[in-house]
């Protein structure tokens, strides 16, 4: 595909292989495990607790700093940034801005988590204003990636009513605007830059049932982008987290012995396990090749 | 009983008798089921993950939203709203009453759950106030409740002082004055709409350690309001709550494992199991009858 | 040590003995049980959830209310009272001078925790500031408690990056300024009035692995603070919060199932084993003796 909208080879990195995205992610968890990174997220109250504990379990340092005059200050210096607009409250709203901008500023790279974008106006209309800002990584449903991507028909809330595969072209020109990676959730995960397509085979249907497991893995994407390239951060992010949750759910009688058991098995995953069971579930394609 | 407030006979539904709730129950599980409708709440940022993660386990979408200029916009296409006084700020304060109006323009039935009144001025007089709207089901303990009815001596804070049976007038005044149901908690549940009284034996000492059960439970009979009428909403709602608490508490260790082993039991309860329970612990009393 | 910053005997509170400490931890729980004090909770929205279970768990009832307007209507009635500096919300900035001073206004004692200060600004103002208005227990970690006493170097956020023995003559300091009681927690934790210093080889790694574990303590001071003097009170939290976690440990497989346990735990601990417990586990030494 050679689409206006979608550069041949953004940022010059070089195209990913499975393996060598699989190798890159265990490198990426030993880092993260290394370096405890500083993650500041500006997120929902519905989950801030779970993406806290998801980051403490995976090794990262979590701050939770929302709050106008304070976040700008952390921002500076964090390792990396999660905005999730999963309950903006006017206080979070008049600090989302100048956070953003703060952390660009000082190069801390960003996650956003565009919670419900498509249903309710204002966030609809935040979210595509922060897509100008350059985030690392942006990480939804299919059906918020499709509204920022213009597609109409959403979703109505925080459900997807759409399949990655329905995402796919969204995502490509959603990664080709910001000039960074997409994430997109589903029952088959989809990372893109715009020039590779990474499909994850990996999770489990709990994760539907459990409150802001998405936003887990938007903090997740931000701890790694700490400590690697958006792409590989994305892909690391998604297959460890998908992986955890099919392990979890062996013995969990339930949705939240599921939710426990899943942040129990972020902290114990090996690099190692994680390189190894990522080269067989990760699939690469290469956007020309395939759209050609 | 022919007091003036309570009429013979309210809204033409028929008296339920203690099968035909149960029936009634189990067919509302099994069409929250199938539909999985949204249930928007206005909520408490103590127990908010709690109520979205018993709402995902029984079935239903939930969508925590209670920003102002958000939460009016999905009351409209909600398929119920819960409103809880648990922590009022100021922003959610500022946006309760234009999505109640919004819920009610659009016929979607909603609940509310007045957290504290009786103990603190502000949501006592915002509760009272609510009353004139129309809420299909008010949940709440007995000090609550008799705090609504205007009976003097509440609680002290989230604790109920006051059993079941200090409460039933007080319900019946409260479901008079709305024209809906009142759902009061305890050791024995009481569901009543002015002409039938449903006692309910069901529940677990352990739900009084667990923050939010309460909570939960409002969220519950807000997911069955958008698949039912109000009277067998709620007594759905509070039987397979309690049912299932019953059952969790069976190999929990304690309050934290109980609330974990509660959420995986809302998720696997089959409706016809619902059914055939609560046809053996729900008592209906005909309020004339019983008061005559 | 003599110095000026140091009284000799403040409050006339007799030393402790590490013996006496226990039996006091012992009786103070038994007195938590059977009084269920009401513990408000201005408080950070990451972790009230689980501060609230942790109150809920060892016998106390929470209530977690901080808007404007009803916060100060609280103080006045409430046996203790926690001011987390966690998340300090606009709405809540407000709130926090004036319910202080109800509580003060009322004999209610009440217990700072002073989140990441040293690293953001305005808490820090805050905190110090705080310090004037006599918080029965102020409990932190060791970078915190130095940044309170004006030492240099803080840490980066809810991590301590330094040991309970770098905050020796800080948390001393501290509590010379409040006449208070100054709770250091760590590997090993440090419980002071200037006078005493209590070291608590309790715990489990797995506390800095749970968000809000600080803040549960935190919560714990305060119920334990409604019914036991503040020295005595912060060793009991403390001690119990600790053998707690070395017991939930054993068999659970990682933080969340960690968690889990150690609220059941909280639960379950009786009185008398606390003080048995308590009794080997707590070093005593007279400050005068340690820095002669």
């Amino acid at each position: 595909m050679t689409s206006a909208r979608v550069p041949a080879c953004p940022d010059g990195v070089a195209p990913r292989t499975a393996k060598g995205l699989a190798t890159l992610a265990a490198e990426a968890l030993a880092r993260l495990r290394a370096t405890t990174p500083l993650v500041q997220c500006v997120t929902n109250v519905v989950t801030t607790n779970l993406v806290a504990n998801a980051l403490l379990a995976v090794g990262a340092s979590p701050a939770m700093a929302d709050v106008p005059g304070e976040s700008e200050e952390l921002a500076g210096v964090a390792g990396a940034l999660l905005v999730n607009l999963g309950t903006p409250a006017p206080d979070q709203r008049a600090s989302i801005g100048g956070t953003v901008a703060a952390a660009r500023g000082a190069g801390t790279p960003w996650v956003l988590d565009p919670v419900a974008v498509g249903v309710l106006s204002w966030r609809t209309r935040t979210a595509l204003g922060l897509l100008a800002e350059a985030p690392a990584i942006v990480r939804g449903n299919a059906s918020e990636v499709r509204a920022l991507a213009g597609v109409a028909g959403g979703g109505r809330g925080v459900d997807a009513r759409h399949g990655v595969d329905d995402a796919r072209d969204a995502a490509a020109a959603v990664a080709s605007t910001t000039g960074g990676v997409v994430a997109v959730s589903g029952l088959v995960d989809l990372v893109t830059d715009a020039r590779s397509q990474v499909r994850l085979a990996v999770g489990h249907a709990w994760l539907a049932r459990v409150t802001g497991a998405g936003c887990a893995l938007g903090g997740l994407c931000a701890a790694f982008a700490a400590v690697a390239e958006p792409l590989d951060a994305a892909v690391a992010a998604t297959g460890l987290f998908g992986l955890a949750a099919e392990d979890a759910a062996r013995g969990a009688a339930g949705p939240a012995s599921f939710q426990v058991a899943l942040l129990d098995r972020l902290a114990s995953f090996e690099p190692d396990e994680l390189g190894a069971r990522l080269a067989t579930s990760a699939l690469v394609d290469d956007v020309a090749a395939v759209r050609a």
